[in-house]
């Protein structure tokens, strides 16, 4: 299996049990998460080896998510105390027609203050075979810029393949800030995780006529976005259709060697949670990519990975290869005995 | 916003978890409701001053009850002690094919013994816009059917508009002892949550043949009503559709200057709980009477409120015109962030 | 109503919540189960008088079971102490298009090192209209084939009609195995439930071409193992169509006086649970047998009555016929009150 | 072991969570009890075969209490369907300095309106050793001082002994109206619990000087209350030093034979709950007075028991003899393993 | 009853269960609290009129902590929305010999991050008998600081008691700070709860010997602020022994006329939780002095209303003037039946 | 920091909540722990580098205990997959006078049913300083006592001190079998923890008179100990008075160059849960020894930490140096804010 090194913030995620105002609520769930941390876990289950860069406080919060992290593998050598809080969200739990809503307090995170780069060691990515960062880490300071991208740097130097998980949060920083940073970042970049909406308005592609059919849009996207990166061998992304809170259809598209490989428009009729649904996508996909060259397969595996991923709460999916296989290949929900 | 008085009793809800035979249930959920409570609710969510006129016991219960409506903006300086017990009923949450099904223990309330008014104050109608009861009300004891009468009486001489919501329990009363009471009431009624049901066995108006269209139907019977009770301008009331405990539709119709509006028919495909729903509904368009004269987008408003109730646990739904005007203008559901 | 003697074991089942990894899970659901012994307590529900043979461990958790069957009436005066351990199972239960997984630690218990019967007192089958076992039990042991077969015998010599449900699980027993002892059992045997599955892999029966309609089917595999075990006058399965976890349908078929009658194909769209669903249905279906004789009600009321199983959690159903007949007569999933 | 009939009320008791408000409480606890019904179990637990004669509502409720009953192996066949309700308590469980504090709804309840006996069965009392009945049954209604009364004296008529236990409730009754009531029962009562305030406030004997040691004033009270009611053979009662809501000293006094048998001062160092103590120490004490003639052990026997009642929560105590025989025998509190 | 303002910080608490590492805990519970928060709810279940001045922000959580405080009748109407987040703190609750500790995470509140004043309003303090703030809030910031002394000021000119609460927080800010601070305001004060600590480190008072007795060191360090700041007339504080986290004993000690009024030493033999504990004690204080003369019958009113928080979960107490009588009267901890 | 083995058998625990019978429990608390298995997590949250020897099932109950003591940094690259099922007992969690009480089912685990040793690489002791393993290992099966002594032996020739806990179970093996063993393992032991009872019924010793101080006692068996197994360079044991199950004293000593330690008399006035209490013991005091020669510390270490175990509820106590450190260094239960 492959060794991964991934960047970015630990959050702490409070929920609500489902059918509960916020407000109401005099207990809530407490689960750690992160886009990137997620990926390090839903890769971590897959059997890669894979290190985890952050930074976290030291207090037992600080400490509880290094032990959450060890205990799905993740190394967490390279996660340093520093700073004074984890970043969290709150999460009202939807239902049925209702949407699930968030609201954020995490500003002023340990990751979000920091001041300069704690990963100089020249080791860092010996071996490695793939560096992964979402748009989120870049988006939290200017500092996390630089850092960034010196990171992806470096991997390049290093023979490393660089993953880039667009991810653009209009929470936190604006379109324009976002299209110059990734201006900066994409040219390191191998795989790219975007859509149609990231092409139109962080790499300010033409947008297609409207009555294009999903293919086409897709391949366009992705051909043009590969014109401007040429260095960008790899371009996914998810179709999802919500049909309500706890039913939607997910679907996996995968552009790579100029071709289009979608997997079957999955169907996930009662879904537990979907928060992490697409970190679980990309770690099923890197999956894919670092230990095969099947791509129907792999988009496939990481559609299935992200479905699943729907059925279980909590924001990270720590789940073996032959689950996910089994999961693709069965067609009904039978009882296992 | 308006000022409203409502009149009702509040009710002691013991609730399964969902899947537990109440004989086997070693805890129950415990929440505060009653009908007209419930509507009060709702409309000081919306901002509304709303006073509710009720008894409770002397006791931690009677105390509970208190906090709970203050909790939600509901005026309780119209409350009294007095009685022994709040009534109470036992629900076995159903799920899929089986129906919730519903025990009450509700004889011997304060409410239900009170044996004169307690609200003879002159001052209490000054100023109010609405006053609001339900026919659970004087189903509780001929003192209340006297005291029911009384207010709507000095309401209608305030210039207050009367709002009465039929709410027929046959656990409670016969049709025969509540039509002769309806006779009594209905004369100082402006707005009249009703239904097929109500018309054809409390008002004795003759059947429309079967094959009618469910316009045809409503607009029958509203017309009818009129004839009978010209003072009636508004009628109101829901179709609702059971697909299974878990999933309805719902729509609204609103019956004013001769003309029938209809909410979209709206889904709920994932139903938290149902209770209350109506209530709900009631306070959604109480709110659009006292707010506008968009009849279209009232009956829409009152229907996605009685929506969003289906997905929130417990009987009353405390939730801002902002949040019920967002959703029935968003058609997804989208994660908020 | 009818007196009724079951041979079983009773199982141990710790289970998750939904959504929750078994390997996350700080706590775990515990339920008392055994695929007779909830036949026992359907059919003491439904108000015969039921006595379950087994042996349990000394100890508290022997004790509790005996007072978990004992407090849904089934009479524990033959379940004795014997052995050092309950068998368990450990379900993490699935979501949508998850599958709920089992993972079984049953080796070793009390039932399964029994050496010999302690059933041997001569009126144990006196007054009784029925003996029901199923195919689970002789699969624990060489030993339980010889009590089994012997209590089958026994009961015959008394005139009481025998029941076997086949159960077979691959996981206890061999196709080969299990064929070669149901040789020895059928012989004495009334009513069997079985389907397409068992009449091919166990007795042996030709495979249908593909092509033929269920109907056919039913009745073809009833006909042939029939023509093999002329004593057998009852056979009943269902058809179950498996949508997700979540959601199925469940059909009854029972063959009779060489007339295929099959209940309507109910549709569960939300399932709580759905463990213990067939046993529900055998107690329905028996019960049928026991009382009436109008057999297309008795696939109803069956199937009826393990729909309604499958919205509770837990292994059995403790329900009123009147209940079962007020769901299978009913249309909607109004809440009663 | 021997054969026991009680007579007594089933409640139901809603508990909060150690720290809780009632008034903030979304969900309570839900138990069943009632002082005879206590009894009951405790009896059962030691192998009696006891019989509770009761009435019950027709509903999952009383359906509920009938299954709590059984569990525990007390015969519910004299238990019928009457009335309308369940009376009920709620508690706010005390800690530390602050008591617990209870509020009633009891009123209005399936046996205070019962209107005539349902126990006329001459078979009753065949072959019963003890039939038991407290102080809180006749305080019911007028009612159940003739039914009570009735069935003392068809005990006597039996041959049975009648066990009285006063439990006087100021909430019930007066101690006028108390000890009229009295005065009828105890002619037939063998077995009396009563205490120093129940001789001089219900059965009018002259207080003894406040500086009398407890076995002094025990004894006194004992004689005199033999004085005036010769047939009573045995009287019981406990002494309870209150340290704090979770620690008291308990100790046991038996008069018999005219001399005063007194167990140890146990200590309760930590309280689970302390409801049903009086009830356990009842069931602990009758089942001496059945069984042996070893007075002393006896009564620490019974006040053992009601110290592990006060270790477990719930009303009732359902625990065999030879755990209650090593607790009394064992001085520490190590693990058993 | 008295009229009352407060100004202080609304904080949110998450607590593990007992016995739970914060770091493996997946639920926390979640409660409102604040010093000067707890205070107000205190004195309105004493039946006071309070109104609390803060900010929160505009989002659920911030809605939430309305919610709280209007269900416990303290007047909201000067609470603003304005900032980001309310500030947190963590609790690992102790046990025995384990100290609870406590993670903050307040930082960037909506209060700290307040600019300037929002309570400008001139009709603020009319009517007001009290205005009630603590050290916390100028420890926030430097705007606070204004705030603060600026109310103190506005109170004073409207002719308001000005009550002050040390409550000095190392965490917050400097002794050197909290002194020059303490400078500016205590020239305002009219009430001050503040211990030998206080007096000797931010006050500069000359330690007394270490041998002198507790109520010598009281009168000792009460002379010697009533020195410096004749103004003050009240000085309060608590003398509290550890036993253990789940054990302790709580004196009141009150300061005024020249004379020390102390409480019984409160024994608090178990302790669900301790935090709030001085607010309750301020609210009960306050309570003696807004009401009556009777100083000694104050501070054992006070000492028992701290002690009943003990008793009880969260931060706050509401409870009525009543229940505090009753609890300082007895003398024992029965079950109230 | 040292490097350490341990071998051991990992146990799921099923636990009651406080105050229920475990017949009557629905929910049972799950946590893995096991004797070495938790010595391995004391010593790992102490920051050693602990690699633990151990089988588990390949099933998910399995793979949730590898990720468990990953969680705690535990090492588990020689935790191997073997067998069919983890050993389990039941806890009835015992509360003031009552004891808790255990039942086990461990009998067939997979490490009891291991038939040969997994742990033959060469390299498996090399640069380690301490192998660790309790009398519970060799107790399980023959096998597991020429596993034990095989890695005994090879520990001590490749200069690894080799630490043996006693911890005599009577429920898995006799006094002679034990005795048997012990005089196989004993002579490759340098760390022995053993108390009175091991000596005289495991090593023969004769006993010395009861008259004799708990300090003569203890010097006496150590001496006579070292006299048989000179090997045997330090002894060390607990004495725990019970005073309730909620209340114990705990003082632990260090037998060590002819001298033995004594710590304070510790006061755990409030348990949460004693289970492990031995085993951070055990973890403490082989920390000291793996650390300092400051032997007087280490036994009020390891004495504390097994305090602080107590107040944790779970096997296994996680916890840094400091945080021991802090403990037994401050005298009281401040709230730490």
């Amino acid at each position: 299996m492959g060794k991964v090194v991934t960047l970015g913030e630990i959050l702490i995620r409070y929920s609500t049990e489902k059918g509960q105002h916020l407000e109401d609520s005099s207990r809530l769930f407490f689960h750690y998460g992160g886009s990137e941390a997620n990926v390090s876990i839903g890769l971590s289950g897959l059997s890669h080896d894979v290190s985890l860069l952050s930074v976290v406080p030291n207090n037992p919060l600080g400490q509880g998510a290094l032990q959450h992290f060890r205990k799905y593998g993740v190394r967490t050598s390279d996660v340093y105390y520093s700073g004074e809080r984890l970043g969290s969200y709150f999460v009202e739990v939807g239902a049925g027609p209702r949407a699930t809503s968030v609201v954020y307090d995490r500003k002023h995170s340990s990751l979000a203050e920091l001041t300069q780069t704690l990963w100089e060691d020249d080791t860092l990515f010996e071996g490695v075979d793939l560096f992964h960062v979402s748009g989120i880490t870049p988006a939290l300071s200017d500092e996390l810029v630089d850092i960034t991208c010196d990171l992806m740097k470096r991997a390049k130097e290093s023979g490393v393949r660089v993953s880039f998980d667009s991810n653009y949060r209009a929470k936190l920083w604006s379109l324009e800030k976002a299209s110059s940073v990734y201006k900066q970042l994409l040219p390191y970049v191998d795989i790219f995780s975007a859509g149609k909406l990231d092409a139109i308005n962080l790499l300010g592609i033409t947008p297609l006529e409207e009555t294009a059919s999903t293919v086409d849009e897709l391949t366009y996207y992705s051909q043009k976005m590969q014109e401007i990166y040429p260095n960008i061998s790899v371009i996914y992304s998810t179709t999802r259709e919500v049909v309500s809170t706890d039913e939607n259809y997910l679907q996996g598209n995968l552009w790579i060697d100029n071709t289009l490989y979608q997997s079957r428009n999955m169907h996930v009729p009662y879904i537990v949670d979907r928060i992490g649904g697409g970190d679980a996508f990309s770690a099923g996909l890197l999956h894919g990519l670092l230990t095969k060259d099947e791509y129907q397969h792999s988009i496939e595996f990481a559609t299935g990975m992200s479905v699943l991923k729907h059925t279980y709460s909590g924001d990270s999916l720590y789940i073996s290869e032959e689950e996910v296989e089994n999961f693709i290949q069965s067609d009904s929900s039978k009882i296992n005995r």
